[in-house]
C-alpha cells in the first residue's frame, strides 16, 4: 500500500503541491499539471539519473510530446551555457509558451532546468522531480533556481516557482551513501532553526532514517518540505525571515569555495558550516555537542577542516548575501530557533574559523 | 523654464515612475532611487550613447560607486553573451545585491541591461534611462527584459520592472531622422489600437513632433507612456490585454526576420505591419487610409516589401505568441480600438501576406 502526501506550498496563484510518496514515477499523480495533447514537454535530466529514471518520468507524459535533454553530471556544469543548452534544445524541438519544462535529478539539475525555464521566452512552466535527499527537502522547493559564475555559486539566477514538485522516495533507493548523509544535513538544519520537537525526532530516529526506512524517511522529508514551504511563503524572495534556510551556508559556502569544491559535498559543507554557526551562537556547550552528535550519527563530517581562517573570511565576504561589508550570520538563539545578526564579535569569529 | 512631468505605472509593490521633461540627465529628478554612499551603480551604455551622454548620467549618482560597461551597437550583439558581460563587470567590481544597473541608451540596451539586472543574483534593481524614441515610449516601461537567440528575438528573457524610468527629451536632438521616425511608429500604435483621441491628436500634430518640438513631443511621450503603463498594470505578464501592445508587431517581426533584420528598423517593420494589420481587420477603406496617411507623414514606409508571402508566414509561426499552432492576431474594430484574435480567415491572411 502506497500513500502519497500532499502539501502546498501557499504563493497564492503561485501556489503549488508537493505530492511525497513512493512509485510516484510510474503512477504519476492527480496533481501534476494536466499536458494538452502534442503540448511540448522538455524533460532535462544528467548522464547519472537519465538511464535510471528517464523512461519512468516520460511515461508521466504521455499526451505530450516528451523532448529529452541530458546534461554532464556534476557542480562544474551549472554554468549559463548548460541553460541555453536546454533552450536550444526546446527552439529545435518546436518548444513554445505553453511548453512544461521538468527537472528529472539532483539540485543542480533542478537549478539549471528551473533557471532556463525562468528565461526561456520570459518564463514556462516547470516542473521538479528531484531525486537526491538534497533536492527534495531542499533545492526542489521555494523557486530559487540559478547557475553558478567564476566568482561563485548561483550567482545567476531567478525567482521561478515550479508547478508542483513530484518526490518519489523510491529513487532515493539508488542514491550513494554519501549523497544521501549530505541530504540528511538540511534535515537536522529544519530542525535545527525552526522546530525543536522535529530535532527531538531526528534525535530519536536518526538509525531508522540512516537504514532509509520508508515511514521515518516520508515524515522526515514531509516535514522538511514544510518546514522550508511555511518559511517560502512568509518571505518569497528573501528579503527576511527566508535567510534563516542559510544556517550553516555561509560558513559552509566558504568551505567549499576554500577547497575549490572538490573535498566536501555541499551537505557535509554545510553540516561543518552548521557546527560553526552554533559555537558563535550563544548556545549552552550541551545543545552543541546535541547537534555535533546528531549530525555524526547522520554519518557527516564533524571535525574541523585544513583550511585557513583568513581564506574562510576572505571567501564569506565574497558570498552574496553580504550587505554593505559586514557579513551576515544565521545563529541560533537555542535549538529550534534561529534569527539573522550582523551584531557578533569579529575575535569571537576569528577564533571560530580558526577552530 | 523646464517642467518634467511624472506618471506611475501602477503595480503594486513594483509599481514606478517616469519622469519625462528637458534637462533631467544634468539635474537629475527627486524621484530617482536614492544611492547609499558607496554603492556600487553599473552603468551600461553603449559606444554611440556612451560619448554623449556617460559624463552626464554619472553625475546623477555621484553618491555611489560608478562601474560603466560598454556594449557595441546594434541588435546583432542582444545577446546572452553581452548579459553575462554586464555580469562579469559587475562582479569584477565587487557589485552586490544592493547594486542598481543603470540602462543608458536604446531599446538594445534596455533589454539587455534590464535582463542583466534579472538574472544578477535573481534580480537586483534598475533604471532606465532611454535615448531614442522608440526606448522612451515602448521598450523601457512595462518591464520585459531580454536577449536574442539565434531562432528569435527575445527568445530569452525576463519579466523584470524597473525602479524609475527617466525620460530626458533633449537626448533626441542627436538621434538620427530615421531612428526617430521608427519611434513614432509606436506612438502611433498607441493611438490605433487605444485611444481614437490620441490618433486623431497626432494627426493634426505629426508636423510639429516631426520638427521635435518640445510641448507636441512631450506630451506624445507621455499619453504614449500613460497608455501603455494603464495596459502593463491591468497585465504585467501579458496574460490578455498587454498582447494589444504587440499590434503591427506579429506581421513586423516577420518582416525584419524574412529581411535578415537589415533592411528595416524595428520601427518601419511595425510600421509595414500595422498596416497588414489593419488591412486583416474589417476596417473601412477610409481608416486603413488615415493610418496610411499618418504613418507616411511621420516619414516611415508604407509600401510593400518584397518578401514572399510564404516566407512571411512560415516567420509569423515561429513567433514565440504562437498558441498551439495558430498565429493570433491583433486588429482593430475601428481606430483607437484594438482585440487579439485567432478567429480570421486564412485566405484572407493570404492575400494581405501577397499584398
Amino acid at each position: 500500500m502506497t500513500t502519497t502526501q500532499v502539501l502546498s506550498v501557499a504563493l497564492g496563484e503561485r501556489s503549488y503541491p508537493i505530492c511525497i510518496g513512493t512509485g510516484l514515477l510510474s503512477q504519476g499523480h492527480a496533481l501534476l499539471p494536466v499536458i494538452h495533447a502534442g503540448q511540448t514537454v522538455v524533460i532535462v535530466t544528467n548522464e547519472t539519473v537519465g538511464p535510471l529514471y528517464l523512461e519512468r518520468a516520460k511515461g508521466l507524459f504521455q499526451n505530450g510530446t516528451v523532448v529529452t535533454h541530458e546534461l554532464a553530471d556534476g557542480e562544474q556544469w551549472k554554468t549559463p551555457a548548460a541553460a541555453l543548452s536546454i533552450i536550444d534544445t526546446a527552439l529545435e524541438n518546436g518548444a513554445a509558451r505553453d511548453s512544461l519544462f521538468v527537472a528529472l535529478g539532483g539540485g543542480v539539475v533542478g537549478d539549471i532546468t528551473g533557471f532556463a525555464a525562468a528565461a526561456f521566452m520570459r518564463g514556462v512552466s516547470f516542473l521538479q522531480i528531484p531525486t537526491t535527499l538534497l533536492a527534495q527537502v531542499d533545492s526542489s522547493v521555494g523557486g530559487k533556481t540559478g547557475v553558478n559564475h567564476a566568482r561563485g555559486k548561483n550567482l545567476i539566477g531567478a525567482f521561478h516557482q515550479p508547478k508542483a514538485v513530484l518526490i518519489d522516495i523510491d529513487t532515493l533507493n539508488t542514491l550513494q551513501e554519501r549523497e544521501y548523509a549530505a541530504g540528511l544535513a538540511e534535515v537536522i538544519k529544519y530542525g535545527a532553526i525552526a522546530d525543536p520537537a522535529f530535532f527531538e525526532w531526528l534525535e530519536a530516529n536518526i538509525g531508522a532514517l540512516r537504514e532509509r526506512e520508508t515511514e521515518a524517511l516520508t515524515h522526515a522529508i514531509y516535514r522538511s518540505c514544510e518546514l522550508k514551504a511555511l518559511i517560502v511563503a512568509e518571505d518569497e524572495r528573501e528579503q527576511g525571515r527566508r535567510a534563516l534556510l542559510n544556517f550553516g551556508h555561509t560558513f559552509g559556502h566558504a568551505i567549499e569555495a576554500c577547497t575549490n569544491y572538490n573535498t566536501w559535498l555541499h551537505g557535509e559543507a554545510v553540516a561543518l558550516g552548521m557546527i560553526m554557526a552554533a559555537r558563535m551562537s550563544a548556545l549552552p556547550q550541551e545543545d552543541i555537542e546535541r547537534l555535533v552528535r546528531l549530525l555524526d550519527a547522520a554519518g557527516l563530517p564533524t571535525a574541523a577542516v585544513d583550511v585557513s581562517a583568513t581564506d574562510l573570511l576572505a571567501a564569506m565576504l565574497h558570498d552574496k548575501k553580504v550587505a554593505q561589508g559586514r557579513v551576515r550570520l544565521i545563529l541560533l538563539r537555542s535549538l529550534g530557533d534561529a534569527f539573522v545578526t550582523g551584531d557578533y564579535d569579529d575575535a569571537h569569529l576569528q577564533r571560530v574559523l580558526e577552530q
